[in-house]
C-alpha cells in the first residue's frame, strides 16, 4: 500500500530545547538513506513510498533523535492512502497549480 | 520502543462522506482485538503499546476502512516517545489533574 | 459557526523540557475560564464551542504558556466543522459506541 | 503575536469526494487574497502572519469550502509561536539546508 505523509518531529529535553534543526537535518540524512521521495517544508517533511519502507524510516527517526539526546519526542504524522488510483506528491501539488493558473 | 498515539481516521469517497461512526466503530473492533490499551475520544483514539504492534494496529485499520469502501484516507497521528521513564496514559491524565486538584 | 477543535500544546525551552503537565495545567484553567465545553485525554484536550471563542482561547494558551517561560510553542490542532446538522462531542462518542453495542 | 501554521484542510461530502483539488485551489485564492505569506506542499500548505490574520484566513477557509458544498470539514493545523527570536518559513528551512550542506 502506497502512502503519502506529512511527517514533523519535535524533540524535547535537548539543552536549551530551541534549536531544532540539527535534529530535522539528521532526519532528513535517515530519509535520504532510505531512498524514499521526501521534500522539506517550513513545518514538516513529505514522504511517500510503500506503508512499511515509510513507517519504518518515521521509525528511524524516532530512534536517532533519542540517540541524540532526546528524552522525549512528540512528533505528528499525516498519513493518505487511495486505492482509486496513484497519486504522487508532485501529482497533489501540480492538480492545484492548474487549477489556479486557468 | 514503548509509544502513546492519538490517532483520527478521515474516509474519503463513501457515499455520502458524512457518517463516519460505521468506519471508526469497526476501527475500535480492530484495536479491541489487538488487546492493546486504547481509548477513544471525540477526535481520535488513543492507543498505547509496542511502535510495531500500535502501528501495525494503525495500518490494519487503513486497510479495513478501503475494504469497508473508502476510496481515500487521511489520517493524522501524533506519536509520543520517550526514554526517561515509562508513561501510561492514564500518567499523562493525572498528572495534570493532580495539579488541578491542589 | 460552530466548531470541534482537538487542541495538543507543546512548549519548548522550558528548563529540562521534560514535565509538560504545569503547561497543561494551565491551559485546563484557562479553558475552565471561557466557559467552553472541554476534555482532557491523554494527547490532547477536545473543545467545543464557537470559532472565534474556541480560537480566543487556544490562543490565550499560547500567550500564557509563554509567560510561563517557553520561549518556543509547537501546538496541533483538528479543527471540524459541519454544516448539514448540529453534533456534540457526546454525540460523536455515542454514535460510535452505540455501533460497537449492537 | 507573529505564528508559522501548517494548515491541511479536508472538505467531506462533496460528491464523489475524492477530487480535493478545487478546494485547495479556491483556499489559495483566499491566502493570495489575505497577502499572508504562504507556501502549499503536498499535504498541506505552510501560513505566516500575525496570529489574528492567519486564523482569520483559516476561517475564511471553512467557510468558502462550505459554501462551496462541502457539508463537513476536518482540518489539521500545526502552530507555532516563539518569543525568544523572529523565524520565518524560510529561516527554517536554511537552517537546516545549511546543516545538511556542511
Amino acid at each position: 500500500m502506497r502512502v503519502i505523509v506529512d511527517f514533523c518531529i519535535i524533540p524535547l529535553g535537548t539543552g536549551d530545547g530551541l534549536s531544532l534543526s540539527p535534529y530535522i537535518a539528521e532526519c532528513q540524512r535517515i530519509l535520504e538513506a532510505s531512498k524514499l521521495d521526501h521534500t522539506l517544508h517550513a513545518y514538516g517533511t513529505n514522504i511517500e513510498g510503500e506503508w512499511e519502507a515509510v513507517m519504518a524510516a518515521v521509525k528511524r527517526c524516532h530512534m536517532r533523535v533519542h540517540e541524540m539526546g532526546a528524552q522525549r519526542i512528540s512528533s505528528t504524522l499525516k498519513v493518505g492512502t487511495r486505492i482509486d488510483r496513484v497519486q504522487t506528491m508532485q501529482d497533489k501539488i501540480s492538480s492545484v497549480e492548474k487549477l489556479l493558473s486557468e
